[in-house]
């Protein structure tokens, strides 16, 4: 049996209501985690969540929707696993902890929140459009290069990339 | 595409530490959960956890742990997707609101605050050989009979089912 | 100045739709929780913990709040200090952790969750004509009775009362 | 009796481990608080929120600490109240909304993710000498005018402040 513990689980984070380049970027990123055989994390409801969804689905990959309200239907329809946390905003900590790094696509303050929250606890941040509030975040300029460096980062040595505490 | 919307999660609740007739009856469990096409919903860790785990994954399931503790590796190594919350038993509510029916397994005073927040949420209860607190909790005295109940449940009139609000 | 770390947190928890009886006992309760000088910990709401707050505002206490929903308007209005959480049931958590013992007013299932969590995590409960499921909640008749085993478990020595690890 | 919905609490966000300005300024601003009979809300733990919650004490305020861990006893000795949440860093998400208005002073990512939170949410932010990441962030130059624009904004029309939806 494949030895489960290889599973990898990389965040898609950005704004539920966004513009039609972030669309297309975040599409472009699920595809590309799904075809890396990657688990695709996102908040499950819309706008970059719901685009990576549908770009990791048509690509065969495996989607989970960590959802800030209490109904598993409040997810998008490419959510395979939908866990209605009933804890709004907090629900940003779990997307954060359940990736072994995020990539974060445009976004406003919930982004924000959850990049600073990547950030204090050691998640690495890929940044493609993003805010731009620190040179810890790892700049990408194309879905490719964001994947890619996401992939290098979680089979290198993820410890020594984190430069916080838990 | 298969419509994803019917995608079933069920939970699995029990001791961590927990009795050999325990262990088999959460194998047995997950096993048949994995046959009937759903989703296993564990706390991720061991003992009922990991033997439900165990049981969904031989027959070729998907497992979901959501763990009380930072770490991914924490998950017992069945787990598919590991959910790293970090919120302690607070992760509890989670288990609950991630599974339309739960199936309790024996289990301690962990297990018992999962049956509550389950009836006070609207979860339905199947219970094999656990807490005896409630008689809206569905007895159930086989594996077989735990999981039959759990699929019509969630196949009927779901919110039919359901005593309490969320 | 005072010695803060003397100060002492105790926890009332029932329903929020009680019996005359059950609101009662809530008002007596508080009310002597204040007479000792401890902070009264409800979950905000109506009910038992209403009652409990009244009871304590009279006796002029001060009383914490943790409320499931988004505003501190929710809170009853004997509730000095609001916490609004956010989190729906999940703040059963938070009731029974910022509590060094809690004294249970019969109560439904949300109750008996905040009972199954506080024995789990090593909160001694009290117990006035509520759930009996453990021998490990400690029955009082009164009121009276109630605060005087709280106040002297909190004053000896707390850790030897736990049965459970956190 | 006093009207207790008049209660007005302010967080006051930084870094647990600060520099020497930023101590002062949150020393001003907790006196500053308490002088305003304001209850103050910090994370409960050093640096900025312990020197915060000493200038509140000081000033015979009130003081409640929303800490990361499991132990009451994790808090600074100025804390009147404290509710170990267990969360880590979930418990932010808790300090912004247990405030009215939040008053951000240095702080590093921590501090970024509440101020993102607060942003979010619609709790307005009023920063001494903090992250520059947008124009809805009030700008204040001393203790005296952070703490006098945050009475206005909560004696005013708070709604009409706030620019995100719950």
């Amino acid at each position: 049996m494949e030895n489960l513990k290889n599973r990898i689980q990389i965040g898609v984070i950005g704004d539920g209501n966004c513009s039609e380049n972030a669309s297309l970027l975040a599409y472009n990123t699920g595809r590309l985690i799904a075809e890396n055989k990657a688990v695709l994390v996102t908040g499950g409801l819309f706008g970059v969540m719901e685009n990576a969804s549908r770009g990791a689905k048509e690509a065969g990959g495996l989607v989970l929707g960590i959802l800030p309200g209490f109904e598993m239907s409040d997810a998008n329809r490419y959510v395979d696993i939908a866990i209605p946390t009933g804890m709004s905003h907090a629900r940003n900590v779990l997307v954060v902890r359940s990736s072994m790094v995020v990539i974060a696509v445009e976004g406003s303050y919930g982004t924000l929140s959850e990049i600073a929250l990547s950030l204090k606890i050691g998640v690495p941040v890929i940044g493609l459009n993003t805010w731009d509030v620190s040179t810890d975040i790892i700049k990408a300029t194309t879905p490719e290069e964001a994947v890619e460096k996401a992939m290098l980062m979680v089979k290198g040595d993820r410890k020594s990339l984190f430069k916080n505490n838990i």
